[in-house]
């Protein structure tokens, strides 16, 4: 449905919505965020050079969000990394079809568009403030980016994991 | 959203659809839907497996749907063959979460969920019978699976392409 990198990328923003205090770095967030931290780099990066995040030099430097996690739809987030693929022309190249999808093609864009429309209207806000649901990233009970001791994750627990690439395969 | 395996299963099945008096092969079925022959034939053995086409051996042999286009379901056909995954679980393992989602992963389930609902509900007979729009595969004014010659399109258009593997990517 959404690439892992996208869903890396929700991780991060959601992880830097439940820590405006904090400016942290990348082996950090992804430890936090349970990404290999090569991928998670690169993660970030993006998410930068689309404005969501900033990051600030120095050693006690990190990233941090550029506007209020009530200002941030998913799909904003989504589209900075690996936008979600409507169909504005018909994939077999066929003259006649052009942009008048056939009705194959315009169902699977339909569905694009439902969820890009679905996406469009969540906040990064809404996920992190349902009191119902576990906290995202969190073992219950303890706050965003917190081990069970109450201690902030380190990088140390970061997983072993497959090389990058910043477009990655559906989840 | 949907992968690129799907997509092609998805062209197999519309165009097999179209011609229920015909039985025709692999490098026809390839040529007509535009798909590479070997990565059509890997499709093609997976939605036989899955039961939604018969292969006829021999000389006249070929390909042919097992129930009425109006029986079969856009989903079944993309499940036939890459199957849309939903979130049953935390994707992090945190044990706290186990079945009971996060509103992050929540959020991604219930697109997943939703695009499942529509394809669920929409038929092959539905995509090859709405004279408002082109027909699916072809150029206008010409049957599913006929140049616009009118001569039934043969292997020689097929295209040259990547290497199959059952699972592509996002298109």
């Amino acid at each position: 449905m959404i690439s892992q990198t996208a869903e890396y990328a929700l991780r991060a923003i959601v992880w830097l919505a439940g820590h405006p205090e904090t400016s942290l770095g990348t082996p950090h967030i992804a430890a936090a965020t349970h990404v290999p931290a090569g991928y998670m780099s690169k993660v970030l990066q993006a998410l930068a050079r689309s404005g969501l995040v900033v990051s600030q030099p120095g050693r006690r430097g990190g990233f941090q969000l550029t506007r209020p996690p009530s200002k941030i739809s998913v799909l904003e987030v989504i589209n900075s990394v690996d936008p979600i693929q409507r169909i504005h022309k018909c994939p077999l190249d066929l003259k006649s079809h052009g942009a008048k999808l056939c009705p194959l093609h315009r169902r699977l864009d339909e569905a694009m568009a439902s969820v890009e429309d679905a996406f469009a209207g969540s906040t990064i806000e809404e996920l992190i403030s349902d009191p119902t649901r576990p906290t995202p990233l969190c073992e219950s009970g303890v706050g965003l980016g917190q081990s069970l001791s109450g201690r902030a994750i380190g990088p140390q627990i970061t997983r072993p994991g497959k090389g990058p690439g910043i477009r990655g395969n559906q989840e």
